[in-house]
């Protein structure tokens, strides 16, 4: 048995590094730390699966600090337990560049599985790891080789808990039955106006067991590690369900004067309240950063990590051996790695095979690539007969049928996107999210992080303007292809024909970094004759000359991306007629096009053309920057309209009519 | 007693009116309507207090189509009682300019309380409808003039409880203890996608309860209109809990071939099914857009509407007679009349105050007003402390004192900005929502809705950029300036110093029409000495000349917003330093200054000088419109970090020096 008093020490331990770190940073949030801390300490020492020396062994248990302020927790229990975190991390708690931010971030400190902070988004990443190790356990463990099987642990704070984020998230787990999804919710009473009462007073209990959750709800009993194991082992021990363990919490614990306010959640304790904290906790020094004797050593997971890791890897090699293919195809999910022919497969298409929307390609690619990329998986938030993102034959992935890769996230666009966060995290797939591309308002939370993390998610958002027609206003997305454009790292592609689209998801497929967003159309748009134009192999640099000018010199160059692209030719056409020469470009991403280099650039748009026009159905924003001061811009900056949606185009001027006025106005 | 066949042809009339606008429409969703006609008989013949002829009428009850594709359910029944809608306008429906539009439109429609479709939009809505009632009543009733005391209904779907926003609002609406709040829950075990139960299994009516409401699951009897009525009257005398009445319902009902199937969901039944539906109603006619004689008498609601109404008015012009100070207190609050002097009310700041952070400014403008327009309520989504919202001594709104004018929106961006909404759609309050900037992500289908219905709601975003420092990327805004100016009818301030806060504070409560955003510093930022610059009123112009040149013309104009108009400032010093004349223009509305005529946009940045170079701490996205093809943007293209943040300022290159380079650069 462990002595009592080392326990103790750790978990002060964790609690003091955690002030200190707050202090010294001045700035941060201690008191969820303060009060989590024997939770923490249970998580790590006693029930997770993990070994520090292999932060990302396949196997290993997933844990996720949902409420990110508390940071200090994480950090302060990574350093004691091996993760490679030195003292002077801690120091650096929130300074530059340190492994140590001031939420959690992925891909920064070893450990950390996904970036948190803003509050419900850790909530529904978990709910996708979840899902990821299900589906990876139900498609590869065999009889005696459960090399997948392993829990999600997560740490929330009624922030997540009031978020919609965690209702979309609790009731989809609810209801796949996640029985390895092990959330902890730390109950204190307070959030940063006050008591928690002063705007929640919901049961929670209730509430989580509507979504069909097992609730172990542990009342009074913070800092009692047998309690909060024992819990932690009863939610382990229910298999088909997820699991929220309810622990009433003391912010701050321990601080004479600020525990249980709201007063010790956003701000250093100050250095005196510090002090007095720590001899409330019987503290041996005063001096920051102490650790004493044998809590390191008590600690410290690498050796019990070693001994699991490698009786784990003693069962994976064999199954290497008894299952080669499997555990080929396994490691390829892992990797990501293409086969050099996946390509083969994609589709074409030409101009006999009649209008097509692009979002009907959707179909076509996925359903011709779904057995070559078998790591593939996704679906949309009920809109499927919509977005046209069914795989064929793959299943739907359910409680009953874990396997399943089609998935039925319903009407739930930010838990969709999460959750496709935390199966891109989880790794071993590649997720695809779909929806319409005006509901990327609802997930854009998501979304972003996504991109912060750099996640190779793909998603597929349809009905991706006006074009849209009689759903109106609330349906057409305007300003949403500016809006996303400026979020950084994430790469919009807006095909303007069948073989465009499929070019766009070749390239979002090649990625094994960033999301891609594919905005696509529902109206049918005409298949472009490439004997006539340009191959549609110009989307992967962004812009290409769909059209060249008949001359040496265009009198103007029309710039147009997705179902504009066809106005684009129709007014080089009408211009023709006239004996104006100019060139069409094809955009279909600004992100791929800012990418290349100046050459190509200004071989696409030369600089000494300055008589540029563009075309976009929806918001100008940022258009200025490729017409430049001479050019113009054709879009709208002003909400939609229900109605037929060539009547909508008529009215709101995204005409070829428009294009041709605007160059000649511009040569005159 | 009513005859049962004209209370059946009525609901039939319901049903045929909607199938038959759906057919001619070619467009549109049959399947609801036909399921929910017995519960909108019920609650506009039976239910409600209102009156076609008076569709402003202050206390109307509310009624919300949650799942607003289900449009011609109320476009059919506003027609048949007496709103004023013709049968031509029925056969309009989704055409261009039509009063019947897609979904349901806020303006557009008498007796359509607010633009619905997304899903979730519409119960977060009603509840700042309900918010908005209670706040009145208990301001402005005294005891035997209840002059303020309606419901406020609404049907929603599936897909509404699926998404999480009816959670964050449902928790609040039990919260708060909104007994005057009584939803219907239309529960038609079909969604897009196929089956509910494809990804939706919660117990709904337990986690309504969780919630603190009454459930009252009424069953198999959608077509009940007496369990039906019996139901909203039992919801009615629970004063004290929001209530839901679960409802199974048929999707499609009558329909030989689709009903309870998804196919009844979102496309027209075809004519052929339209014939064999109306068959199975025993209907007299094939004709489209039959009505039976004695329906349109039988449903006609102007009659009593008017009784109704007179017996209200008598009991208000009574009041106005009793209480005049109340009600010309009242009545200016619902014109949002402003009194003469109430800018005097406004504070000004100086430089000697020391730096202030914008956000600061909100707590003084907010208590300097708060006696001269009492109609302003508003609150924060739980950072109060942060945002500086609160008006002091004008009481926390709660359960107990629904007079409070501070809201406590727990953790529920969405929720607030939806609810915001809802008060000024109510009309007789001003709303204002605070939160963190980068928080927009979760509010933003939200407050695009408050755009698209051009509502003055006051959104207060404070922690706008990398000056937040150490909380690092997540809660750092980037790409939020530009893509919240790239949504229509959005105006976003983003002021320079406390005197620019002043006025944007202005700007936005004299607006009756729009939203607005003020977009505010965490730090402190330094005063400017207005002896030497501009006065701080340019803000009301979008952009002003904030420090003219020395001399004719100067070498370079420096544009910037927010905490780096000091930057410029800086720059232009040294600049001037080395004989480079520069002019710095303080630019803290794009959408202002977009509103201005030529002659003064010409004047602040004239056309001739074409050395421009903007600053702004976010992404670069639409400054090339500013400064043209020659100027140079300085902004962030990448995510933020964690550390203090003058050391990211000048990491990422925000900095005076940046300027005075790209400058130089340019003249060179």
């Amino acid at each position: 048995m462990q002595s009592t008093k080392l326990i103790n020490q750790s978990i002060d331990t964790i609690r003091t590094l955690s002030m200190d770190g707050v202090q010294k940073a001045n700035s941060g949030h201690p008191g969820a730390p303060m009060a989590l801390a024997p939770a923490a300490y249970v998580l790590f020492r006693r029930i997770m699966k993990h070994h520090p020396g292999q932060p990302q062994w396949m196997d290993r248990d997933r844990f996720i600090l949902s409420n990110g302020h508390a940071s200090m927790l994480q950090y302060s229990t990574l350093y004691l337990t091996g993760y490679g975190l030195s003292l002077d991390d801690l120091k650096s708690f929130r300074q530059w560049e340190s492994k140590t931010p001031g939420h959690p971030e992925y891909d920064i400190t070893p450990g950390v599985e996904t970036t948190t902070g803003p509050l419900g988004q850790g909530f529904m990443t978990g709910i996708g790891m979840a899902m990821a190790e299900a589906h990876l356990g139900a498609k590869y463990n065999r009889p005696g080789f459960e090399i997948i099987d392993h829990h999600t642990y997560a740490i929330c704070s009624d922030g997540d808990l009031m978020e919609g984020a965690s209702h979309e998230a609790a009731s989809l787990a609810g209801h796949l039955g996640l029985g390895k999804l092990i959330y902890l919710y730390d109950d204190n009473h307070i959030t940063i106006e006050g008591k928690t009462d002063l705007a929640f007073s919901e049961d929670v209990e209730k509430r989580f067991e509507a979504y069909g959750w097992q609730v172990i709800n542990l009342g009074e009993c913070a800092n009692d590690v047998v309690k909060i194991t024992d819990a932690f082992e009863e939610a382990k021990a229910e298999k088909e369900k997820p699991s929220l363990i309810i622990l009433r919490t003391h912010i701050g614990f321990g601080s004479p004067n600020y525990q249980d306010t709201a007063e010790a959640h956003g701000s250093p304790l100050g250095e005196e309240e510090v002090i007095l904290t720590k001899k409330s906790y019987g503290w041996p020094s005063e001096t920051p950063f102490y650790v004493p004797d044998g809590v390191l050593d008590h600690m410290n997971c690498r050796e019990e990590g070693e001994e699991r890791f490698q009786k784990w890897n003693k069962v994976y090699q064999n199954y290497r051996n008894e299952f080669p293919e499997l555990a080929v195809e396994l490691e390829r999910s892992l990797n990501q790695s293409l086969t050099d022919n996946w390509k083969d497969h994609l589709p074409t298409f030409s101009p006999e095979d009649g209008n097509m929307a692009t979002r009907a390609v959707n179909s076509k690619v996925l359903n011709a690539i779904s057995d070559v990329i078998p790591w593939l998986i996704g679906g949309s938030a009920d809109l499927e007969p919509s977005t046209k993102t069914a795989m064929k034959g793959k299943g739907h992935f359910s409680k009953e049928n874990y396997s399943g890769r089609n998935i039925a996230w319903g009407i739930r666009e930010m838990a969709m996107c999460a959750a496709s966060s935390g199966m891109a995290l989880h790794k071993g797939l590649r997720p695809y999210a779909a929806t319409f591309f005006v509901f990327t308002d609802y997930a854009r939370a998501a979304i972003r992080l996504s991109a912060i993390m750099e996640l190779p998610v793909i998603y597929v958002m349809t009905h991706d303007s006006i074009g849209l027609g009689e759903d109106g206003p609330t349906h057409q997305p305007i300003e949403h292809l500016a809006s996303l454009r400026a979020m950084p790292n994430l790469t919009l592609i807006r095909p303007a024909d069948a073989n465009e689209t499929v070019v766009a998801w070749k390239v979002a497929l090649e990625r094994k970094k960033n999301p891609v967003m594919l905005v696509l159309s529902r109206q049918g748009l005409p298949i472009l004759d490439r004997s006539v134009y340009a191959p549609a192999s110009g989307v992967e640099k962004g812009a290409y000359i769909l059209s060249k000018e008949q001359g040496e010199k265009p009198a103007a160059i029309i710039i147009a991306t997705g179902s504009e692209v066809q106005l684009a030719l129709e007014a080089q056409k009408i211009l023709s007629d006239s004996d104006i020469d100019t060139r069409v470009v094809s955009m279909p991403s600004w992100e791929l096009f800012e990418n290349q280099d100046e050459t190509y650039q200004d071989n696409v748009l030369p600089p000494a053309i300055t008589n540029r026009v563009s075309i976009e159905a929806g918001a100008k924003m940022g258009w200025h920057k490729w017409v430049g001061n001479k050019g113009k811009v054709i879009g709208i900056d002003h909400f939609g309209a229900s109605a037929p949606y060539k009547k909508i185009y008529e009215e709101f001027g995204i005409t070829a009519k428009a294009i041709v006025e605007n160059v000649r106005a511009m040569i005159e």
